[in-house]
């Protein structure tokens, strides 16, 4: 039974009405079934604390409908996407009716149905299910079966469009075509089980879907159509290369003009003063660490002061001027090994290292704008996977190395006193043999403590610290005199005390204690809150640990230098031409570390609308290069780690999402506003001394290698690593292991470790001048792998190399995994949980 | 078209020839199938590293039956159990037929069908499913379902008995009945959802399984059934008062005799070994920190030599006479709460302690005594979950507050040395003013290091460290003397190490990385290589942190007593009627500590055989008691958590097993002799000075920390405690939240904070001499409790008092929750996670 109708507005009682007469009941049955249906609706919401006592009269409003009704005032009201619609669905036993009776009711245009739905929504279905009283829960069921049909968009697709029962039958097959049974067992059916974290997209089935579904089923399906594949592979305006000399260049300046307004505009938010404040703290942590480090290596022709200067004007210059503003420029990574390198190489030739070094900077800027000029950015898209997780890996080594290293390097300054050492081998002794009793007694009268009235029975020393000692005029004297104790372990503490609560804090947003809006401040702030955690620990126990020692004068770290390094200083002429050898590896290296960073910020998965500008970004960096080449400040290119920590800061995220669903990602709030504060303020820090003086160095180091592990653990290298050592039964259900078999998958694993090896080894050895050449070399390593892996294969361990995309879909593949729009589609079941947030935060 | 035959004895030609003359298909078509289906099967499982390439002939095995036959080889033959049966299904596509073509057969008795199976299991159901080609999976799919169908035990049970086709259908549409049907939606069909940890049992289905299931789905369905109850509220032959005097002593001594031997040859297994060694670790780590703590308390009254001796005397004469031998004895918890308050109690009113000690002793074992008589063990039934819980709680904050007590004490002794505090100051000087320079050298020609051949500008002293000073005759002069640095940070250190790495390890059990067989290594040992990594930490970097110091002199620590405690001492006659009052107190602490431990152990799910011995233990306890008060040693009740450790390393596990099933849990090596090893080696370890000593304290501290937490931790109580926090979205899917309104769970656990704070307050004040009366109380709480909360309620958030168990069952409660059997299989969905292994190790 069911019944076809369309007015145009429908109250509840004309819609009660209607329902009984379209059925040859009796008037007396009639009557009593119009009293029912017009009663004022009871709604589940209204009882909180029990449940609704209700039996099987007044009707059951049906819960399992995703778009049912709710109270007006009601919070999950906000949450509903705009459009949605109600279903409305009233199931029941009668005593008095003799028959089941059901009606479906289609109107034209969705109404709103008055007290019926308790928030307002209009309704287009309606579904009245009533019969005599029946063992089990038979119409509840049947109730739930139409909630269920009625939620499921293609049903909504095709019973908008039926036009008799044949069609709404056909629509019923088609639903329940597609349905899954489980049977019967050990598992219990009442058991809930949670849904998966990313819900794959509805591609596979009918394509209308598209269109149709958003209205109704809101941001969250939107979120997973949206989502296409990786950016690269799919024709990016960005990488189309124009034959045009600086063709590309000046399409990005012409396609990021037009954003430049909004680029200010769009940072008005709350949210980028929290993004300024951590970014900021990163950036000056990352500063003062490789400055210090730079300033170790290179016998202080870089420094601290040369670090922020360098770090503040390279980043707000290219924050002001760049492609992707969102990117924070930094002087570290592989670039920064380049660095110490050329500085021991000119050491051992003797040679004037800064102007050396300027030659080598003009050298790269002028390469660099050869690339620019060239369009050369197009061929990031031969960067697959496999180069970006092997940068990417040695990158995040490289923190986890220099953390730890930074932090054994305490110990050595500051060593143990184990019970053999002379820990108690100091005496402040006074310089004339002259000294008396009486002398000691009137010069430091306020001294006149336990420690010093005792009597030592001598006169021209006494048992001050070293530091009290010197300032009395004394000599501290003895082997004991130099160590601190207590100061490497409590560093010790205080690195893996901000090491763990960073990442204690950052998982916080996964637990199920707290609040959600607790949830996001502790995982939002994790390394601030780590980091201010440490200082008040230090604070607490007040120990002399190793703080971040900001320069109080302005001038360069070198002394008897300018701020303009000379051009030729005390080397020879020839020497600036052959300095372009050493610029073009450089030239390598900058151009990869740039660009991979670059390629990653840019993925499609961050849905960044303002497009990226690669040769814009290339350029920018070629023109700060020169610019700290001639003031002899340090090298910056973007760093990964940070930028990613940029974005992730500056996620916008879905308010309005069905119940039970996790707000949907948004996009990124793109400006350059986060970053160029951040810079002004790390160069306004050089004076910040004073304030900065109370972060202990440890709770840095500590900082370090949780972005350092952080950065690691996310990239699917290190997930096939974990595959080599699990037992198969207990591997993950990843697309890629259903289609590649286990032992390639461990062999790809097996050569990218070899790769990574290779070029950690290299790093360290002195051959590491070539470097940069062996990183490009990852990319040919790839090339080789086609060698030994099939293109099916690679498709799903890595992904195409460009030339493959044209020639590859004909042949070989199965037909589901064809390429564009399914490959991306496909390729986001491949690690389920790849969603943005992960990745970003991460990366 | 089905087939219904029943030869006894059946070759596989025999079999093909039976299903083609069955149907009357063409000789030619007869033929050719003949061949077809007696082609050499080639098995899935042959082909290793590619999915076989076969298309739909030769004819696919199902490999969705549970009991799918496996070849001979095979590994996964030895995880089948006993009596498991194989059943074929051959599905395909042929294009010579028509039409399709089916049989399902029954054999009478199962036989081997050759090389059909890959495993020489007898099979009992045969089924054909063969057809013209088909667009789609169609026959694979139907394989697959009849596959299912043969898989599911009701179907197996129904289709066994079934005598005609109308039976088959019957079968088959009862199959049908309890599918669960999954609408289609944004949740990919093809992603693979793991099985909850723990499967509920399937009670639910009909009663005829308990007898017949067993056979094919083996242990791991076993377990589910096996699994009845708490224990408590079943009808326990232990529990029974049998109304005469020592009635149920006699009854306990009478059931254990019976498996005295074996008690002794049950022990002979490998994984004793490693229960007697993590076991002893734990009980003298148990003896030296509860002995030093006692030893501080009561001014050496008892010690740490006292300490051992008691634990082991009284530790393994319980093991070799008790009832429950798997009971770990040890002077912990609030016994030893109420010794430190005697002890307070008889300084300030100038007692002689150990005589009053004495007598309060005796008059506990008198009392004891009463209580067995009186067969008082019987009132356990009383103790509800609340009050375990409560008692637990209590126990594991007394382990977590004592193991942070002992740290911060260490920050004490060892104080940090902050930039103000004299470390510096310290001098070694000699005695005679007269010491000079030669006198110097000629006495400690060795030591002519660094350090003193240094000109200091003066003669009668050094700057030896402390220790060697007063070696050298020499007295150590300053305030910095008693310092020693890094002591009290890296005691921190070790101690969160120990804790972090014992709780690390015993985490890995649950990992996915490292094949099984590591990780039950690393998990069950987490305790020993926690305690041994700590050692090591400390042996490397040889500091003098505070040891585990055994004393080496076999005599009590107080000075001038003999190993017999005078009966009357300086005390005046009358005191030693006046001890029967703190008497009654203390005998009521140690029934309610002895017995709840002894209910927690006996819990029906641990599956024990051989039965508890409630009053017998009592006894033993009394008798113990009279003894270690006469000898001036501590008292000793049960341990929980210790003695669910031991459990927990003694348990006993399936290695038969269906693929995917975890193994399933069989029982506890129930014995005497890991206990007694235990107890030997503790009195032994009075002389294992010269070893021990290598175990710094603060490794020690960490693993008891690590002991309360994950004791805490195991309990409903505290899982009752997070909910408070846990925003009600995030909750887990409890059967408790099911049946109860969240603010009625909220009270019932707010109360039970409430009483936990109360006995809390109680113990830390001078009230504390009637704290156990308060530990009374709180079965008096949970009886006031039914005040407040309806008898369903309680039923979920605890269990019922015996007096209501015979009450309720009529009234109220719906159907479904009948008491007994179905009452123990509804509360093991309480907690789904709740499975043995977990509620031993840490409970």
């Amino acid at each position: 039974m069911s019944c076809w109708a369309g007015p145009r507005h429908w109250s509840g009682e004309r819609q009660a009405e209607q329902v009984i007469r379209v059925e040859s009941l009796s008037p007396e049955l009639r009557g009593q079934l119009q009293a029912l249906l017009l009663q004022r609706p009871q709604h589940f919401i209204q009882t909180t604390d029990t449940w609704p006592c209700c039996g099987s009269i007044p009707p059951r409003k049906a819960f399992y409908n995703e778009g049912a009704p709710l109270r007006e005032q009601n919070p999950l009201r906000q949450k509903l996407p705009p459009g949605a619609e109600a279903a409305a669905v009233l199931t029941g036993e009668l005593g008095f009716l003799a028959q089941p009776l059901g009606a479906f009711v289609r109107l034209r245009d969705p109404v709103v149905l008055g007290t019926l739905t308790e928030v307002a929504l209009p309704s287009r279905f309606f579904c009245l299910l009533l019969g005599p009283t029946m063992p089990g829960r038979g119409y509840h069921e049947m109730g739930r079966a139409a909630a269920v049909l009625l939620s499921d968009p293609q049903f909504q697709w095709s019973v908008r469009r039926a036009s008799n029962l044949h069609d709404l039958l056909a629509a019923l097959d088609a639903f329940l075509e597609e349905v899954t049974v489980l049977p019967p067992g050990r598992w219990d059916p009442t058991a809930r089980i949670l849904p998966p974290k990313c819900l794959p997209s509805q591609h596979k089935r009918s394509p209308w879907q598209k269109q149709e579904v958003k209205g109704l089923s809101g941001p969250c399906t939107a979120r997973a159509e949206d989502r296409h594949g990786r950016g690269l592979h799919l024709p990016s305006p960005e990488l189309q290369r124009t034959g045009r000399l600086f063709g590309g260049l000046v399409q990005d300046v012409s396609r990021k003009a037009s954003w430049y307004s909004s680029d200010f505009l769009d940072a008005l938010h709350p949210q980028c003063f929290s993004a300024v404040l951590y970014i900021y703290l990163a950036t000056v942590t990352n500063a003062i660490t490789f400055g210090g480090l730079l300033g170790d290596a290179t016998d202080g022709a870089q420094g601290v002061l040369e670090s922020f200067l360098g770090t503040s004007v390279a980043g707000a210059a290219f924050c002001l001027l760049a492609g992707q503003p969102l990117t924070i420029l930094s002087s570290t990574g592989p670039v920064l090994v380049f660095e110490r390198l050329l500085f021991s190489f000119s050491r051992d030739h003797s040679l004037d290292y800064l102007p050396f070094r300027l030659w080598v900077g003009i050298w790269v800027a002028t390469f660099c704008l050869v690339l620019v000029a060239t369009e050369a950015s197009v061929l990031v898209r031969y960067f697959t996977r496999f180069t970006e997780e092997g940068f990417c890996a040695l990158i995040s080594l490289i923190f986890i190395y220099d953390a730890l290293g930074k932090m054994m390097s305490l110990t050595h300054a500051y060593p143990i006193q184990r019970p053999g050492s002379p820990a108690y081998g100091c005496l402040c002794q006074y310089p004339g043999p002259e000294g008396n009793e009486s002398q000691w007694a009137t010069t430091k009268p306020k001294y006149r403590d336990d420690i010093l009235s005792m009597d030592l029975g001598l006169v021209n020393a006494s048992l001050l610290s070293p530091f009290e000692c010197i300032q009395q005029g004394g000599q501290p004297r003895g082997p004991g005199c130099h160590t601190v104790p207590d100061i490497a372990l409590f560093s010790l503490l205080l690195f893996l005390t901000s090491f763990l609560f960073a990442t204690a804090f950052k998982h916080v947003k996964t637990s199920r204690i707290f609040p959600s809006m607790v949830r996001k401040v502790l995982s939002d702030f994790s390394s601030v809150l780590a980091i201010l955690l440490g200082c008040g620990l230090d604070a607490f126990l007040g120990l002399a640990t190793p703080k971040l020692m900001v320069p109080t004068e302005f001038k360069p770290t070198l002394s008897g230098r300018g701020w303009l390094v000379s051009p030729f200083g005390a080397n020879p002429w020839w020497l600036s031409v052959a300095a372009a050898l050493p610029a073009l590896l450089l030239s390598i290296l900058i151009f990869m570390d740039q660009q991979i960073t670059a390629v990653i910020l840019n993925r499609a998965e961050y849905k960044l609308q303002k497009g990226a500008g690669f040769h814009l970004d290339l350029f920018c960096v070629a023109v700060l290069i020169l610019l700290t080449s001639t003031l002899g400040l340090p090298w910056c290119v973007s760093a990964t780690v940070i930028s990613l920590a940029h974005m992730d800061s500056l996620r916008r995220e879905s308010s309005a999402c069905a119940p039970g669903e996790p707000p949907s990602f948004l996009g990124i709030r793109e400006q350059r506003l986060t970053g160029l504060v951040v810079f002004i303020l790390t160069g306004i820090s050089i004076f910040l001394a004073p304030v900065l003086k109370f972060i202990p160095m440890p709770v840095l180091y500590g900082i370090f290698l949780y972005m350092g592990v952080a950065a690691l653990s996310s990239i699917q290298f290190v997930k096939r690593v974990q595959l080599l050592l699990m037992p198969a039964k207990h591997q993950p259900d990843l697309l890629l292991l259903r289609h590649v078999p286990l032992n390639r998958v461990h062999l790809f694993t097996a050569i990218q470790l070899a790769c990574l090896g290779l070029l950690w080894i290299i790093k360290s050895t002195p051959a590491a001048i070539i470097f940069p050449l062996m990183l490009l070399g990852l990319a040919g390593v790839r090339k080789a792998l086609e060698w030994v892996f099939s293109p099916q294969e690679l498709l799903w361990l890595d992904e195409l190399m460009p030339e493959e995309e044209r020639s590859i879909p004909e042949k070989g593949l199965r037909p589901e995994h064809t390429f564009g729009g399914d490959e991306s589609q496909e390729s986001e079941l491949m690690y389920q949980p790849k969603v943005p947030e992960i990745n970003i935060s991460v990366n």
